[in-house]
């Protein structure tokens, strides 16, 4: 069978376990550390595929989740796929629909078999199995797919700390004790590791789409360790670290991610999912992880929250409202370099004019692809200590 | 003291009263008959500068009442003037907040000297006088700016349709009658031609922006031959027709352009505001007129409604649902040349993306622009008559 993925490490850091490299799929290559957009219903939000391309991005994240709902996934295999749908030519890859299932479903409905939860278009009962959710993906055509997974929440409810009862647990270590929460992750893990196995068997187009593993096991480190054997031991072309960046301080990320990326093997792209802020980003690569992908320079683009390597302007502040610079000085994205005064985005961003959060999202996905690209610089050059020099908001506070 | 406006003619057309020509600006030369897309509040709704230029448009308009408003128009004098604020270093025309004191207002009162109206952001009383709105305007510093005049509707309110009282009035011609509703709109025509004057006297920078006159009158030829030569009476560089456009039939705007048109000076650009379908700017260039504005591109775009040579196209419809064409073969606008599809364009619609109405406002304001470009090309080659053969919308149904 042909190999739909292929990942050429460039550099490995002298420094840490970061390194550079190449990943090569059906619509292209992408350089890696590399930083997703994310497209949720099949549009980078207020930006046509051209302003995206112009912001360095070599590839983006589509949600199997919102285009399943919407236009549906066999309406878009009609259609000759989500690539040609969407008029990006380049690599996509789509998660699987299992975090949005849990997260923004009022309902929902965990068994073996798969995952019951409300549509948030029409309010039916949408049922997402390991083998629907791998049709989608194979409808929607993407060059990475995700495996679903079972994922609750990795930070332990409040409620639940207060009346932490202890159960007895035989890990593969002997016994150790666990709160009513990790018993629920720990049951996840196995069955995210089953699920994985009937995703594997379930994907039909090998050939053309690579299917990542996903590794969970929130916070607690024998959980993560677990997992990635289980999830390691199915051979895929490349793994992930989900239920990171849900709540839990950045400490705590950082410790789980340098943790777990360790464990994972060498030779295969690693994707940390839904991070992160740019110190996120950098302790990441730093831990050995590949590819990122985050909602922020979009989300916070729309509330006109510009990043800058000095940390983020909040454009709505009265302070811009005569200030003729642009968002960041030298700045090279599209936005700053037709000269956009933070007075001009100011005025439209309380004019609730749309074009206040396209500039700003346009300059946000630039400011991540900088970062990215000073990222891989840095570790080619073995200059990492440098790069807090030239990003201010990487520096301790 | 130089001129900062010349308009040259470089074609009169045989066929009828229609011409080609250029203007030329301090910021550059526009093609006449020229469409101006409209960028309100400073911007064309979710449109960079760029994908504005790239739909073939050579001038916007934008609106002083808006501007005046928020940000302010002295904030923009700080900020080097409205090109530079919103990065468009070509033509501008602003409008001068007349219409939108009367339209867009709440409560509103006019009296010889001004108006006074209810702000749309805070509710605050804002006064606006011949010589404010030329402040504003000078403050703005667009290329052309617009006389402030009294324009109550044109139309006559169905109520007063049912009792209808006739008064004597004098005019030039000897005793006519006239209904209520007539009787304002002769007075408004008077205090426009007085206010006019009053525009012309405090205006600052007629070295840099050219002043043009509104012509009024509503539906009544006499009042708009009386309103001619009251206003062509006062010298400037260009003459408007206003009060079109507002709730008439197309045969009724058709007749009443017509009429105004042929009464304007030939050598000065005349400019119909707000106007509107094809077939009412292809019968008003027929007429003469050189200028037009209208947010239908835009407004449209962002409903979903898609110009075509052979209508409109809703694209939340069924039909489109898996239509891989583009909107209109052919279309060489940045998303039909992109390949967006129909199909595309709906799923952006129903699923409330921004990027729906963008794309379709880049495709509209296009299709204005090509049948700009069409109807110049018609009149320098004496081809009128063939033009409804390229665009059937213009064809009698």
């Amino acid at each position: 069978m042909p190999q739909p993925l292929t990942f050429e490490i460039t550099n490995q850091s002298q420094e840490h376990a970061g390194r550079t490299g190449v990943v090569t799929t059906p619509h292209g290559s992408f350089q890696t550390p590399a930083f997703m957009p994310v497209g949720t219903r099949g549009s980078v939000k207020g930006l046509t595929p051209q302003q995206v391309r112009a912001t360095g991005s070599e590839i983006i994240l589509n949600n199997a989740y919102h285009l399943m709902l919407r236009p549906g996934d066999t309406q878009i295999a009609e259609l000759g796929g989500v690539h040609k749908f969407m008029q990006w030519n380049r690599p996509i890859l789509t998660d699987s629909g299992g975090y949005q299932a849990w997260s923004m479903a009022d309902i929902n409905q965990v068994d073996e078999d798969g995952v019951t939860f409300k549509s948030i278009i029409d309010g039916s009962m949408i049922r997402l199995t390991p083998e629907r959710s791998i049709e989608i993906q194979n409808n929607l055509g993407a060059d990475i797919i995700m495996a679903f997974d079972d994922c609750p929440s990795s930070v332990e409810p409040q409620t639940q700390n207060l009346a932490r009862r202890r159960h007895a647990l035989t890990s593969r270590d002997g016994v150790m004790t666990a709160s009513e929460h990790e018993l629920r992750l720990l049951q996840s893990l196995d069955r995210t590791a089953r699920w994985l196995d009937r995703c594997k068997k379930s994907h039909h187009r090998q050939d053309e789409q690579s299917l990542f593993g996903i590794v969970q096991g929130g916070t607690n480190l024998d959980l993560r360790e677990r997992s990635v054997e289980q999830v390691c031991n199915i051979e895929l072309p490349g793994y992930a670290i989900g239920g990171v960046a849900v709540g839990e301080s950045p400490e705590k990320i950082q410790e789980v991610v340098k943790f777990t990326a360790n464990l994972l093997p060498a030779q295969k792209p690693r994707y940390l999912m839904g991070v992160g802020y740019e110190r996120d980003l950098v302790s990441a690569v730093a831990s050995g992880m590949d590819m990122f992908d985050c909602v922020l320079p979009t989300r916070n683009g729309r509330n006109g929250h510009a990043f800058t390597r000095n940390g983020q302007l909040h454009i709505r502040n009265a302070c811009f409202k005569a200030d003729t610079r642009v968002l960041e000085e030298g700045c090279t994205c599209a936005t700053c370099a037709s000269g956009h005064s933070r007075a001009y985005l100011r005025h439209l961003y309380m004019s609730k004019e749309m074009l206040s959060g396209i500039l700003v999202s346009i300059h946000n996905i630039h400011h991540f692809q900088s970062l990215m690209i000073d990222i891989r610089l840095a570790i080619r050059d073995n200059s990492w200590s440098a790069l807090p020099n030239h990003w201010p908001v990487l520096q301790d506070s």
